[in-house]
Protein backbone atom coordinates (compact mmCIF):
# COMPACT_ATOMS: atom_id res chain seq x y z
CA UNK A 1 0.00 0.00 0.00
CA UNK A 2 1.13 3.76 -0.74
CA UNK A 3 0.10 5.63 1.98
CA UNK A 4 0.32 9.91 0.88
CA UNK A 5 0.27 11.82 4.33
CA UNK A 6 0.27 15.57 4.51
CA UNK A 7 2.59 17.66 5.98
CA UNK A 8 0.21 20.59 6.43
CA UNK A 9 1.01 24.20 6.62
CA UNK A 10 4.22 24.35 8.63
CA UNK A 11 6.68 22.49 10.86
CA UNK A 12 3.80 20.18 13.34
CA UNK A 13 1.38 20.48 10.64
CA UNK A 14 1.57 16.26 10.42
CA UNK A 15 -2.18 15.08 12.19
CA UNK A 16 -1.42 12.01 14.76
CA UNK A 17 -2.74 10.21 12.18
CA UNK A 18 -0.09 10.37 9.86
CA UNK A 19 2.45 10.45 12.55
CA UNK A 20 1.15 6.53 13.18
CA UNK A 21 1.49 5.74 9.91
CA UNK A 22 4.77 6.98 8.57
CA UNK A 23 6.08 5.60 12.22
CA UNK A 24 4.69 1.94 11.07
CA UNK A 25 5.55 1.94 7.69
CA UNK A 26 8.43 0.01 5.74
CA UNK A 27 9.63 3.06 4.20
CA UNK A 28 9.06 6.62 4.33
CA UNK A 29 9.84 8.87 1.41
CA UNK A 30 9.23 12.63 0.85
CA UNK A 31 8.92 15.14 -1.56
CA UNK A 32 9.63 18.63 -0.22
CA UNK A 33 9.33 20.68 -4.44
CA UNK A 34 5.45 21.34 -4.41
CA UNK A 35 5.13 23.52 -2.08
CA UNK A 36 7.59 25.31 0.90
CA UNK A 37 6.42 24.06 3.90
CA UNK A 38 8.18 26.48 7.15
CA UNK A 39 10.32 25.00 9.48
CA UNK A 40 10.10 21.66 7.76
CA UNK A 41 13.68 20.45 6.32
CA UNK A 42 14.32 16.44 6.49
CA UNK A 43 16.92 16.57 9.73
CA UNK A 44 13.70 17.91 11.66
CA UNK A 45 11.23 15.52 10.48
CA UNK A 46 13.54 12.50 10.80
CA UNK A 47 13.39 13.54 14.46
CA UNK A 48 10.11 13.63 15.19
CA UNK A 49 9.09 10.59 13.04
CA UNK A 50 12.47 8.81 14.78
CA UNK A 51 13.70 6.96 11.63
CA UNK A 52 15.50 7.94 8.28
CA UNK A 53 13.86 9.62 5.37
CA UNK A 54 14.18 9.09 1.84
CA UNK A 55 14.15 12.74 0.17
CA UNK A 56 12.93 12.26 -3.80
CA UNK A 57 13.18 15.10 -6.25
CA UNK A 58 10.53 15.75 -8.91
CA UNK A 59 12.59 13.50 -11.85
CA UNK A 60 12.29 10.66 -9.48
CA UNK A 61 8.36 11.00 -8.93
CA UNK A 62 7.00 12.06 -12.07
CA UNK A 63 9.41 9.91 -14.04
CA UNK A 64 10.92 6.83 -12.75
CA UNK A 65 8.16 5.96 -9.67
CA UNK A 66 8.66 2.77 -9.94
CA UNK A 67 11.17 3.31 -7.07
CA UNK A 68 8.70 3.93 -5.12
CA UNK A 69 5.57 1.82 -6.48
CA UNK A 70 7.56 -1.27 -6.91
CA UNK A 71 8.13 -1.59 -2.93
CA UNK A 72 4.84 -0.62 -2.28
CA UNK A 73 3.36 -3.38 -4.26
CA UNK A 74 4.34 -5.86 -0.99
CA UNK A 75 5.08 -3.40 1.53
CA UNK A 76 3.62 -0.04 3.33
CA UNK A 77 5.52 2.72 1.85
CA UNK A 78 4.53 6.11 2.83
CA UNK A 79 5.20 9.56 0.98
CA UNK A 80 5.18 12.32 3.26
CA UNK A 81 4.14 15.67 1.08
CA UNK A 82 4.30 19.56 1.95
CA UNK A 83 0.00 20.91 2.52
CA UNK A 84 -2.48 18.61 1.70
CA UNK A 85 -2.55 15.45 -0.57
CA UNK A 86 -3.87 15.39 -3.87
CA UNK A 87 -3.77 19.25 -4.30
CA UNK A 88 -0.60 19.20 -6.65
CA UNK A 89 -1.62 17.33 -9.61
CA UNK A 90 1.70 15.24 -9.10
CA UNK A 91 0.37 13.13 -6.53
CA UNK A 92 -3.05 12.11 -8.74
CA UNK A 93 -0.85 11.15 -11.05
CA UNK A 94 1.85 9.03 -9.09
CA UNK A 95 -1.85 7.86 -7.17
CA UNK A 96 -3.74 6.63 -10.37
CA UNK A 97 0.12 4.96 -11.83
CA UNK A 98 -0.29 3.11 -8.43
CA UNK A 99 -3.98 1.96 -8.84
CA UNK A 100 -2.78 0.65 -12.59
CA UNK A 101 -0.42 -1.46 -11.14
CA UNK A 102 -2.81 -2.90 -8.65
CA UNK A 103 -1.15 -0.64 -5.50
CA UNK A 104 -3.34 0.47 -3.03
CA UNK A 105 -3.47 3.98 -1.74
CA UNK A 106 -4.97 6.12 1.05
CA UNK A 107 -4.77 9.83 1.74
CA UNK A 108 -3.90 10.87 4.99
CA UNK A 109 -4.96 14.68 5.28
CA UNK A 110 -3.75 17.87 6.34
CA UNK A 111 -4.26 21.55 6.44
CA UNK A 112 -4.33 23.18 3.33
CA UNK A 113 -4.09 27.06 2.20
CA UNK A 114 -6.96 26.15 -0.15
CA UNK A 115 -8.88 25.75 2.95
CA UNK A 116 -6.87 28.09 5.42
CA UNK A 117 -6.85 31.31 3.20
CA UNK A 118 -10.61 31.39 4.23
CA UNK A 119 -9.59 31.11 8.04
CA UNK A 120 -6.88 33.42 8.08
CA UNK A 121 -8.42 36.31 6.22
CA UNK A 122 -11.43 36.13 8.06
CA UNK A 123 -13.44 35.61 4.83
CA UNK A 124 -16.07 33.17 4.44
CA UNK A 125 -15.14 29.87 2.97
CA UNK A 126 -17.98 29.40 0.52
CA UNK A 127 -17.81 32.50 -1.01
CA UNK A 128 -14.66 31.92 -2.71
CA UNK A 129 -14.37 30.86 -6.09
CA UNK A 130 -11.97 28.66 -8.08
CA UNK A 131 -8.29 29.64 -7.11
CA UNK A 132 -5.40 30.03 -9.28
CA UNK A 133 -1.67 29.93 -9.43
CA UNK A 134 0.52 33.13 -10.89
CA UNK A 135 3.20 31.82 -13.17
CA UNK A 136 6.61 33.01 -13.46
CA UNK A 137 6.98 35.34 -16.40
CA UNK A 138 9.29 33.14 -18.67
CA UNK A 139 5.86 30.88 -18.84
CA UNK A 140 2.95 33.19 -18.77
CA UNK A 141 -0.40 32.43 -18.63
CA UNK A 142 -3.95 34.38 -18.88
CA UNK A 143 -5.69 31.86 -16.84
CA UNK A 144 -4.84 33.79 -13.33
CA UNK A 145 -6.66 36.71 -14.45
CA UNK A 146 -9.32 35.57 -16.34
CA UNK A 147 -10.78 32.92 -13.51
CA UNK A 148 -10.64 36.19 -11.10
CA UNK A 149 -12.74 38.88 -13.58
CA UNK A 150 -15.27 35.41 -13.48
CA UNK A 151 -14.86 35.50 -9.72
CA UNK A 152 -15.14 39.11 -9.48
CA UNK A 153 -18.26 39.18 -11.72
CA UNK A 154 -19.72 36.15 -9.50
CA UNK A 155 -19.07 38.99 -6.52
CA UNK A 156 -16.81 35.60 -4.91
CA UNK A 157 -13.35 35.52 -3.43
CA UNK A 158 -10.08 34.49 -5.60
CA UNK A 159 -7.14 33.08 -3.51
CA UNK A 160 -3.95 33.25 -6.24
CA UNK A 161 -1.34 30.75 -5.37
CA UNK A 162 2.38 31.78 -6.39
CA UNK A 163 4.60 30.06 -8.64
CA UNK A 164 7.36 27.65 -7.04
CA UNK A 165 10.84 26.88 -8.65
CA UNK A 166 11.85 24.47 -5.81
CA UNK A 167 14.77 23.07 -7.70
CA UNK A 168 15.87 26.57 -9.04
CA UNK A 169 15.08 27.86 -5.10
CA UNK A 170 12.47 29.87 -6.80
CA UNK A 171 9.58 30.67 -4.82
CA UNK A 172 7.43 33.70 -5.98
CA UNK A 173 7.03 36.84 -3.81
CA UNK A 174 3.66 38.49 -3.43
CA UNK A 175 5.11 41.40 -5.08
CA UNK A 176 6.02 39.56 -7.58
CA UNK A 177 2.68 38.13 -7.99
CA UNK A 178 1.20 41.73 -7.87
CA UNK A 179 3.47 42.66 -10.65
CA UNK A 180 2.49 39.83 -12.88
CA UNK A 181 -1.61 40.44 -12.48
CA UNK A 182 -0.81 44.77 -13.11
CA UNK A 183 0.73 43.26 -16.37
CA UNK A 184 -2.52 40.97 -16.97
CA UNK A 185 -4.57 44.11 -16.11
CA UNK A 186 -2.69 46.42 -18.92
CA UNK A 187 -3.35 43.92 -21.40
CA UNK A 188 -7.04 43.20 -20.78
CA UNK A 189 -8.45 46.17 -18.56
CA UNK A 190 -11.71 44.54 -16.89
CA UNK A 191 -10.58 46.61 -14.03
CA UNK A 192 -9.97 43.80 -11.50
CA UNK A 193 -6.50 43.92 -10.27
CA UNK A 194 -5.86 47.85 -10.42
CA UNK A 195 -3.34 49.60 -8.17
CA UNK A 196 -6.39 50.45 -6.15
CA UNK A 197 -8.02 47.10 -5.71
CA UNK A 198 -8.44 45.62 -2.37
CA UNK A 199 -5.43 42.49 -1.30
CA UNK A 200 -4.83 40.33 1.12
CA UNK A 201 -1.20 39.09 1.38
CA UNK A 202 -0.74 35.55 3.63
CA UNK A 203 2.75 35.02 4.31
CA UNK A 204 3.95 31.41 6.24
CA UNK A 205 0.20 30.74 6.86
CA UNK A 206 0.17 29.25 10.33
CA UNK A 207 3.96 29.38 11.45
CA UNK A 208 5.02 31.47 14.30
CA UNK A 209 5.76 34.53 12.45
CA UNK A 210 2.92 34.49 10.37
CA UNK A 211 1.57 37.31 8.59
CA UNK A 212 -2.24 38.44 7.12
CA UNK A 213 -1.62 42.06 5.58
CA UNK A 214 -4.64 43.35 3.79
CA UNK A 215 -4.85 46.99 1.69
CA UNK A 216 -4.48 48.32 -1.89
CA UNK A 217 -2.23 46.91 -4.63
CA UNK A 218 -0.56 50.13 -5.13
CA UNK A 219 0.21 50.33 -1.22
CA UNK A 220 0.96 46.64 -0.73
CA UNK A 221 3.52 46.23 -3.56
CA UNK A 222 5.91 48.29 -1.91
CA UNK A 223 5.91 46.21 1.16
CA UNK A 224 8.30 43.71 2.83
CA UNK A 225 6.60 40.46 3.78
CA UNK A 226 9.58 38.41 4.28
CA UNK A 227 10.46 35.03 2.93
CA UNK A 228 7.92 32.64 1.27
CA UNK A 229 5.64 31.17 0.80
CA UNK A 230 3.09 33.76 -0.07
CA UNK A 231 -0.31 33.71 -1.67
CA UNK A 232 -2.59 36.81 -2.71
CA UNK A 233 -5.97 36.82 -1.75
CA UNK A 234 -8.32 39.07 -3.49
CA UNK A 235 -11.92 39.60 -2.07
CA UNK A 236 -15.17 39.88 -4.03
CA UNK A 237 -18.18 41.27 -2.30
CA UNK A 238 -17.67 41.68 1.78
CA UNK A 239 -20.40 40.83 3.97
CA UNK A 240 -20.31 42.94 7.30
CA UNK A 241 -18.61 40.27 9.71
CA UNK A 242 -15.84 39.83 6.67
CA UNK A 243 -14.81 43.37 6.35
CA UNK A 244 -14.83 43.93 10.33
CA UNK A 245 -12.37 40.75 9.47
CA UNK A 246 -10.43 41.89 7.56
CA UNK A 247 -10.39 45.14 9.42
CA UNK A 248 -9.34 43.50 12.89
CA UNK A 249 -7.55 40.38 11.22
CA UNK A 250 -5.61 42.16 8.49
CA UNK A 251 -5.17 45.59 9.02
CA UNK A 252 -7.45 46.53 6.25
CA UNK A 253 -8.19 50.46 5.96
CA UNK A 254 -11.51 51.23 6.89
CA UNK A 255 -11.81 53.73 3.88
CA UNK A 256 -11.28 50.75 0.89
CA UNK A 257 -13.67 48.30 2.71
CA UNK A 258 -16.29 50.63 2.68
CA UNK A 259 -16.21 50.56 -1.39
CA UNK A 260 -16.80 47.12 -1.29
CA UNK A 261 -19.35 45.89 1.12
CA UNK A 262 -22.78 44.31 0.59
CA UNK B 1 -4.66 33.95 24.11
CA UNK B 2 -7.26 31.76 22.43
CA UNK B 3 -5.91 28.97 20.27
CA UNK B 4 -8.12 27.37 18.01
CA UNK B 5 -7.09 24.10 16.98
CA UNK B 6 -8.67 21.65 13.99
CA UNK B 7 -9.31 18.10 14.82
CA UNK B 8 -9.80 17.44 10.86
CA UNK B 9 -11.22 14.77 9.51
CA UNK B 10 -11.55 11.48 11.77
CA UNK B 11 -9.51 10.50 14.77
CA UNK B 12 -6.18 11.22 14.80
CA UNK B 13 -6.76 14.32 12.78
CA UNK B 14 -4.98 16.98 15.00
CA UNK B 15 -1.82 17.82 13.76
CA UNK B 16 1.43 17.66 16.03
CA UNK B 17 1.29 21.53 16.47
CA UNK B 18 -2.24 21.37 17.71
CA UNK B 19 -1.13 18.41 20.42
CA UNK B 20 1.31 20.80 21.78
CA UNK B 21 -0.66 23.42 22.06
CA UNK B 22 -3.45 21.35 23.91
CA UNK B 23 -1.25 20.07 26.29
CA UNK B 24 0.73 23.72 27.43
CA UNK B 25 -2.37 25.70 27.49
CA UNK B 26 -4.21 26.50 30.98
CA UNK B 27 -7.67 25.41 29.75
CA UNK B 28 -9.15 23.23 26.66
CA UNK B 29 -12.32 23.39 25.58
CA UNK B 30 -14.17 21.13 22.89
CA UNK B 31 -17.42 21.74 20.25
CA UNK B 32 -18.40 18.90 18.50
CA UNK B 33 -21.46 20.21 17.27
CA UNK B 34 -20.42 21.90 13.85
CA UNK B 35 -19.50 19.05 12.07
CA UNK B 36 -18.85 15.40 12.54
CA UNK B 37 -15.70 13.40 12.83
CA UNK B 38 -15.90 9.86 12.88
CA UNK B 39 -13.87 7.93 15.91
CA UNK B 40 -13.33 11.18 18.17
CA UNK B 41 -15.16 11.93 21.00
CA UNK B 42 -14.25 13.22 24.86
CA UNK B 43 -12.97 9.89 25.80
CA UNK B 44 -10.69 9.53 23.53
CA UNK B 45 -9.53 12.90 23.42
CA UNK B 46 -9.22 13.26 27.04
CA UNK B 47 -7.04 9.96 26.27
CA UNK B 48 -4.44 12.02 23.52
CA UNK B 49 -4.19 15.11 25.44
CA UNK B 50 -3.40 13.45 28.75
CA UNK B 51 -5.85 16.07 30.33
CA UNK B 52 -9.56 16.95 30.81
CA UNK B 53 -11.48 18.73 28.46
CA UNK B 54 -14.58 20.90 28.98
CA UNK B 55 -17.32 20.05 26.43
CA UNK B 56 -19.35 22.99 25.21
CA UNK B 57 -22.15 23.70 23.40
CA UNK B 58 -23.75 25.75 20.57
CA UNK B 59 -25.78 28.08 23.13
CA UNK B 60 -22.13 28.35 25.25
CA UNK B 61 -20.38 29.29 21.96
CA UNK B 62 -22.87 31.75 20.39
CA UNK B 63 -24.86 33.17 23.19
CA UNK B 64 -22.62 33.00 26.20
CA UNK B 65 -18.92 33.20 25.25
CA UNK B 66 -17.36 34.82 27.59
CA UNK B 67 -17.06 31.71 29.62
CA UNK B 68 -14.09 30.91 27.45
CA UNK B 69 -13.18 34.49 26.31
CA UNK B 70 -12.69 36.06 29.64
CA UNK B 71 -10.21 33.75 30.92
CA UNK B 72 -8.39 34.14 27.66
CA UNK B 73 -6.96 37.38 28.34
CA UNK B 74 -4.75 36.31 30.76
CA UNK B 75 -4.43 32.79 30.02
CA UNK B 76 -3.74 30.35 27.04
CA UNK B 77 -6.80 28.67 26.33
CA UNK B 78 -7.79 26.14 23.69
CA UNK B 79 -10.43 25.49 21.74
CA UNK B 80 -11.03 22.48 19.64
CA UNK B 81 -12.95 22.19 16.74
CA UNK B 82 -14.16 19.91 14.38
CA UNK B 83 -12.36 20.01 10.54
CA UNK B 84 -10.41 22.92 9.68
CA UNK B 85 -11.38 26.13 12.08
CA UNK B 86 -12.83 28.81 10.38
CA UNK B 87 -14.83 26.82 7.78
CA UNK B 88 -17.77 27.54 10.42
CA UNK B 89 -19.60 31.01 10.63
CA UNK B 90 -19.10 30.41 14.20
CA UNK B 91 -15.79 29.92 14.65
CA UNK B 92 -15.49 33.84 13.01
CA UNK B 93 -17.56 35.43 15.03
CA UNK B 94 -16.16 34.19 18.29
CA UNK B 95 -12.89 35.51 16.86
CA UNK B 96 -14.41 38.62 16.26
CA UNK B 97 -15.58 39.16 19.24
CA UNK B 98 -12.17 37.59 21.03
CA UNK B 99 -10.43 40.47 19.12
CA UNK B 100 -13.11 43.32 19.98
CA UNK B 101 -12.26 42.34 23.85
CA UNK B 102 -8.49 42.63 22.63
CA UNK B 103 -7.65 38.73 23.13
CA UNK B 104 -5.16 37.43 20.62
CA UNK B 105 -6.16 34.38 18.43
CA UNK B 106 -4.46 32.20 16.48
CA UNK B 107 -5.40 29.33 14.35
CA UNK B 108 -3.82 25.57 13.84
CA UNK B 109 -5.25 24.26 11.09
CA UNK B 110 -5.97 20.54 9.80
CA UNK B 111 -7.59 18.66 7.19
CA UNK B 112 -11.41 19.98 5.82
CA UNK B 113 -13.87 18.40 3.75
CA UNK B 114 -13.30 21.66 1.41
CA UNK B 115 -9.47 20.67 0.81
CA UNK B 116 -9.88 16.91 0.71
CA UNK B 117 -13.44 16.54 -1.35
CA UNK B 118 -10.82 17.14 -4.37
CA UNK B 119 -7.93 14.38 -3.12
CA UNK B 120 -10.32 11.52 -2.33
CA UNK B 121 -12.26 11.81 -5.59
CA UNK B 122 -9.19 12.40 -7.64
CA UNK B 123 -11.05 16.03 -9.05
CA UNK B 124 -8.63 18.92 -9.45
CA UNK B 125 -8.41 21.40 -6.62
CA UNK B 126 -8.75 24.24 -8.68
CA UNK B 127 -11.61 22.86 -10.84
CA UNK B 128 -13.82 23.36 -7.83
CA UNK B 129 -16.18 26.32 -7.57
CA UNK B 130 -17.08 27.72 -4.79
CA UNK B 131 -19.50 24.71 -2.44
CA UNK B 132 -22.81 24.94 -0.98
CA UNK B 133 -24.91 23.54 2.33
CA UNK B 134 -28.29 21.47 1.38
CA UNK B 135 -30.13 22.22 4.44
CA UNK B 136 -33.24 19.89 5.81
CA UNK B 137 -36.39 20.57 4.44
CA UNK B 138 -37.99 22.61 7.38
CA UNK B 139 -35.54 25.54 6.40
CA UNK B 140 -35.48 25.06 2.59
CA UNK B 141 -33.35 26.90 0.34
CA UNK B 142 -32.41 27.58 -3.14
CA UNK B 143 -28.82 28.47 -3.23
CA UNK B 144 -27.07 25.08 -3.39
CA UNK B 145 -28.93 24.40 -6.77
CA UNK B 146 -28.04 28.33 -7.68
CA UNK B 147 -24.59 27.20 -6.71
CA UNK B 148 -24.63 24.56 -8.95
CA UNK B 149 -26.25 25.84 -11.70
CA UNK B 150 -23.59 28.74 -11.92
CA UNK B 151 -21.03 26.38 -11.06
CA UNK B 152 -21.91 23.93 -14.21
CA UNK B 153 -22.61 27.05 -16.04
CA UNK B 154 -18.49 27.33 -16.16
CA UNK B 155 -17.45 23.65 -16.67
CA UNK B 156 -16.37 23.80 -12.16
CA UNK B 157 -17.19 21.05 -9.99
CA UNK B 158 -19.75 21.20 -6.78
CA UNK B 159 -19.14 20.09 -3.36
CA UNK B 160 -22.27 19.80 -1.38
CA UNK B 161 -21.99 19.74 2.16
CA UNK B 162 -25.42 18.63 4.44
CA UNK B 163 -26.78 19.45 6.95
CA UNK B 164 -26.47 18.74 10.58
CA UNK B 165 -28.23 19.41 13.59
CA UNK B 166 -25.75 17.56 16.30
CA UNK B 167 -28.39 18.71 19.33
CA UNK B 168 -31.23 16.93 17.70
CA UNK B 169 -28.54 14.11 16.71
CA UNK B 170 -29.32 14.38 13.19
CA UNK B 171 -27.03 14.40 10.11
CA UNK B 172 -28.24 14.27 6.55
CA UNK B 173 -27.46 11.13 4.75
CA UNK B 174 -26.18 11.28 1.20
CA UNK B 175 -29.44 10.22 -0.07
CA UNK B 176 -31.41 12.71 1.71
CA UNK B 177 -29.35 15.45 -0.32
CA UNK B 178 -29.88 14.01 -3.06
CA UNK B 179 -33.55 13.60 -2.60
CA UNK B 180 -33.84 17.17 -1.88
CA UNK B 181 -31.42 18.48 -4.76
CA UNK B 182 -33.90 16.35 -6.92
CA UNK B 183 -37.01 18.21 -5.64
CA UNK B 184 -34.98 21.94 -6.10
CA UNK B 185 -34.54 20.76 -9.66
CA UNK B 186 -38.28 19.70 -10.58
CA UNK B 187 -38.54 23.19 -8.93
CA UNK B 188 -36.19 24.48 -11.40
CA UNK B 189 -35.93 22.47 -14.21
CA UNK B 190 -31.80 23.38 -15.12
CA UNK B 191 -31.31 19.51 -16.12
CA UNK B 192 -28.25 20.17 -13.26
CA UNK B 193 -29.03 16.94 -10.86
CA UNK B 194 -31.72 14.85 -12.61
CA UNK B 195 -31.20 11.12 -11.94
CA UNK B 196 -29.06 10.67 -14.83
CA UNK B 197 -26.81 12.98 -13.05
CA UNK B 198 -23.32 11.80 -12.03
CA UNK B 199 -22.53 12.09 -8.42
CA UNK B 200 -20.06 11.29 -6.43
CA UNK B 201 -20.72 10.57 -2.17
CA UNK B 202 -18.05 10.73 -0.21
CA UNK B 203 -18.57 9.20 3.48
CA UNK B 204 -16.72 9.12 6.35
CA UNK B 205 -13.45 10.90 4.38
CA UNK B 206 -9.83 9.36 5.62
CA UNK B 207 -11.86 6.83 8.11
CA UNK B 208 -10.77 3.48 8.25
CA UNK B 209 -13.99 2.71 6.53
CA UNK B 210 -14.34 5.64 4.60
CA UNK B 211 -16.29 4.61 0.90
CA UNK B 212 -16.10 6.99 -1.86
CA UNK B 213 -18.80 5.90 -5.13
CA UNK B 214 -19.41 7.47 -7.93
CA UNK B 215 -22.40 6.90 -10.21
CA UNK B 216 -26.10 7.92 -11.79
CA UNK B 217 -28.63 9.74 -9.00
CA UNK B 218 -30.98 7.58 -10.12
CA UNK B 219 -28.60 4.73 -8.87
CA UNK B 220 -26.63 5.92 -5.87
CA UNK B 221 -30.68 7.23 -4.42
CA UNK B 222 -30.95 3.60 -3.25
CA UNK B 223 -27.37 2.50 -1.92
CA UNK B 224 -26.70 2.43 1.76
CA UNK B 225 -23.23 4.87 2.72
CA UNK B 226 -23.59 3.98 5.94
CA UNK B 227 -23.25 6.02 9.05
CA UNK B 228 -22.74 9.72 8.24
CA UNK B 229 -20.45 12.28 7.71
CA UNK B 230 -21.22 12.41 3.49
CA UNK B 231 -20.88 14.85 1.62
CA UNK B 232 -21.96 15.25 -2.41
CA UNK B 233 -19.42 16.30 -5.26
CA UNK B 234 -21.05 16.97 -8.60
CA UNK B 235 -18.04 16.71 -11.22
CA UNK B 236 -17.99 19.85 -13.95
CA UNK B 237 -16.33 18.85 -16.98
CA UNK B 238 -13.58 16.53 -16.68
CA UNK B 239 -10.39 16.12 -17.70
CA UNK B 240 -9.11 12.73 -18.85
CA UNK B 241 -7.21 11.94 -15.83
CA UNK B 242 -10.17 13.14 -13.46
CA UNK B 243 -12.35 10.68 -15.59
CA UNK B 244 -9.94 8.08 -15.36
CA UNK B 245 -9.75 8.69 -11.17
CA UNK B 246 -13.31 8.59 -10.78
CA UNK B 247 -13.17 4.98 -12.22
CA UNK B 248 -10.49 3.54 -10.31
CA UNK B 249 -11.25 5.57 -6.99
CA UNK B 250 -14.56 5.69 -6.78
CA UNK B 251 -16.09 2.77 -9.12
CA UNK B 252 -17.72 5.25 -11.87
CA UNK B 253 -19.35 3.17 -14.74
CA UNK B 254 -17.86 3.72 -17.97
CA UNK B 255 -20.10 4.70 -19.59
CA UNK B 256 -21.50 7.85 -18.32
CA UNK B 257 -17.98 9.21 -17.89
CA UNK B 258 -17.86 9.80 -21.75
CA UNK B 259 -20.46 11.94 -21.31
CA UNK B 260 -18.56 14.51 -19.29
CA UNK B 261 -15.33 14.19 -20.89
CA UNK B 262 -13.27 17.47 -21.88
Amino acid sequence: VLVFVGLGLCDGGISYRGLREAREADAVYLELYTSLVPGVDVRSLEGVLGRPLKVVDRKTLEETPGEILEPAKSQKVVLLVPGDPMVATTHVDLRLRAAKMGVATRIVHAGSIISAAAGLTGLQSYKFGPHATVPFRDAPSTRPYEVLVENRRRGLHTLLLLDLRAEEMRAMTANEGMTAMLELEWEFGNGVFTESTLVVVVARAESDDALVKAGEVGVLMNSDFGPPPHVLVVPGKLHFLEAESLRFFAGAPAGVLDELGG
